[in-house]
């Protein structure tokens, strides 16, 4: 039987067993189904048969037959009676599970024999299963989720991600739509018993929503497999991955949490380089890819344009795009000279383009943009606060003072444009509400210069 | 004549010369001024002797004698003016002066020698001179600025900061409150033309106010007299430097900054480090380990303790620390004896303490610190917010969870806690309230513990 793993992003019918309106974390996977429009696809299971936010539940699985067929299960029961609930979920025709329980191999030798009957009984039954130990999966364009999700991280987006742990996917979905990530899917697999990270990058290859995958892993399941995936997506769209557990302390620290094997670090990081997938060098900086693909491509050369108000910013990326193989722009005489004709006498004319206080952003940027020596535009933006408070009072202020965004698209020609901003918070905000939808914003220029650096490897 | 640097962050009586309330830049110093209790201590000169703000302004330096003896002068006349400028000012008895003009060394030749005049006549007649090029000084105690500074920045603390570029440091200025970072002093020396980095170096080490010292700088002035002034300053307080400049673009974008020679990045790294000063690694790094030595002490030994709520952000701390020679404290068996018998039993006993959603935190601090064994503790926090929001409403909340300060710091015992959190805006805003005034705070685990093993330099 081949399963659909569309089931895990829009089920026709689902069976939500353990299901309570009293235990914190099941109530949250309740309510959030009822609350956004899966109360017509939702059965609800548990031991007492007891109501759940006054809806009917069953006294258990068997019972809920009638109900189905289910094309997908979600289990947060206590894990030693989940070995069981495979065999009836499988009794009642459900091949798709996510077990988000804890308690299995992550806690030891015993949970490690209960993880193995559970893959044991799930195989012999012909039942995938996502999990234990994780909190499944988010769709923003169905809002199919399972686990409770704030709303405002369901704004659709490119941006699918990958991680092992539930805790951690739960917290990147909180920080998300407050670092402009907006997301296609979100899978976390914890322990992957069974689906596994090949699974889902194949599966998102193909994924329409899905322009970029961002993965958190602490291991990985199959390394044959996963080289082929990677490969196979990678063709397809950008993979960018972080790995915990590289160091030695941080591989024993992985056994403990989601029992990966974090294996050798130099073998993961040489099969997924082959495969064409970039390798992320922490949190922030996967979250940086994830942000730059999701809106722009990789650039097509190494010659970058850098435009800045703050001379040491630009110093400083310059520096970083020095270190990781990009260079400055060499840009055309009729470049300079057209920027020289609005400049002020004291702005010194290069690249790094030292704007300073001129105020001629937005012609400069336009300017830079055209350059056929100019590959990629580092635009940072600095300009203390006090200074323009006053007149910094909407996104058509920033529109005045760089562009427009239907200006910039046209004037970039496909090209990448990151934008940093370091100052005010108010600043950054409205910087953020002008941008945000098109152009990756970077909190420091050093951050969007390493970004831009290692969207090259694509 | 030996020079008072107090006097550039409390003048007795100052002179402003330039004054306007129409130029955006020279009427945001004039109104910085008299709004902060420095009226009665601030005459004003301009070409047109035209009043500023309703306040009588001279037509002439000369014409102010009658009001001084000035122990500061700040200058933001257009550039070929100033070496006249400064004689005048030697003429009337002051001898001290910041040059916040642009328009010397960092424009190219005809301003090289421009500068070159003014440093010539500076000495000739005793007049030492802060800039050009540069917003001069603030200071959180006294309130005294040389440039217009949001209220917000101006909360006592304990960093001072040495910038070479004026945007630089009122950029940082914007972002340092909310950051977390409190300021005692802010200096931006610009083209650095007579007092450069060693002469503040050695000044911040007596200041009392000062308990870090945190440098940007694109070149070193005198390298044997930085050495000099850092192994003074170093041998007193922590002293970390960020460089601008690294690599050969890098250097070159330099010199139409503010006009420094970069120099050999590897002759800078080892006078810095001979000295016993810290090398940041980027703007981040340079901030976020002001903060950690603003509030704590550096690390007696290079023994981890990792308390987390997120596995995850565990495991990629333990990787950082691993990296940067620090290792994971072996705890006491009496340590995890205590925490086995508050602990549910799925939860897994080690370091990092992975305490998922146990709840036990605040016992589990408080038995980790008193381990013999820790040198220091990075505390994870990572809830999803939709989990605790409706709980979650103020700084109560989280003393109750974690511990409150009292509690904390006593448990402590002068050992380094450096706390993380990852996730919703409005719980990080949280942790701030309750936790911002004494221990640092960092927005991924992977930061603090970087930062945590760079204190170790110390």
């Amino acid at each position: 039987m081949t399963t659909n793993l569309q089931n895990l992003f829009n089920p026709a019918r689902v069976l939500l067993v353990g299901a309570s309106d009293r235990v914190l974390f099941s109530a949250g996977i309740a309510r959030y189904l009822l609350d956004h429009g899966f109360a017509d696809r939702l059965t609800m299971v548990n031991a007492s048969g007891r109501a759940v936010f006054d809806r009917p539940a069953f006294a258990g699985i068997a019972q809920a037959a009638g109900e189905g067929p289910f094309d997908l299960a979600i289990v947060v029961i206590p894990a030693p009676a989940i070995p069981d609930a495979i065999e009836e979920l499988a009794d009642i025709g459900c091949a798709l599970v996510v077990v988000e329980s804890a308690g299995f191999a992550e806690t030891g030798p015993a949970g490690a024999a209960l993880q193995q009957e559970l893959v044991a009984r799930a195989k012999k039954r012909g039942v995938r299963v996502l999990g234990p130990n994780c909190v499944g999966t988010v769709d923003t364009t169905t809002k199919f989720a399972c686990v409770e999700v704030l709303e405002e991280s369901l704004q659709p987006g490119g941006v699918a991600l990958i991680a092992q742990s539930g805790i951690f996917g739960g917290i990147l979905l909180d920080v998300a739509p407050h670092r402009g990530l907006r997301l296609s899917k979100t899978i976390t697999m914890g322990n992957r018993a069974d689906l596994d990270e090949s699974d889902f990058l194949r599966f998102l290859a193909d994924d329409p929503a899905t322009r970029v995958v961002a993965m958190y892993l602490e291991g990985v399941a199959d390394g044959r497999r996963f080289l082929d995936a990677v490969t196979c997506c990678a063709g397809r769209k950008p993979v960018v991955a972080l790995k915990g557990g590289r160091t030695g302390a941080g591989a024993q620290a992985v056994g403990s949490h989601t029992a990966s094997l974090a294996g050798s670090d130099d073998v993961f990081d040489g099969a997924l380089r082959q495969a064409g997938g970039i390798r992320a060098r922490s949190l922030e900086h996967l979250t940086d890819l994830a942000l730059a693909f999701s809106v722009c491509s990789a650039p097509r050369g190494p010659r970058v344009a850098m435009v800045t108000t703050s001379g040491s910013q630009g110093i400083l990326a310059t520096d970083i795009i020095t270190d990781h193989g990009l260079q400055l722009a060499q840009f055309a005489p009729e470049t300079l000279a057209q920027v020289k004709k609005i400049a002020p006498s004291w702005m010194t004319l290069g690249n790094p383009l030292d704007l300073g206080p001129s105020g001629i952003y937005r012609d400069a940027i336009r300017i830079v943009l055209a350059d056929p020596n100019v590959d990629a535009l580092l635009l940072h933006i600095a300009i203390p606060w006090g200074a323009v408070r006053q007149d910094f009072t909407g996104r058509e202020t920033i529109y005045g003072l760089l562009g427009d965004p239907d200006e910039l698209r046209a004037a970039a020609r496909r090209m990448p444009i990151l934008i940093s901003h370091i100052g005010h918070p108010n600043f950054t905000e409205l910087v953020a509400e002008a941008f945000g939808e098109f152009l990756p914003i970077y909190p420091t220029a050093e951050r969007a210069a390493f970004t831009l650096a290692t969207m090259r490897e694509f």
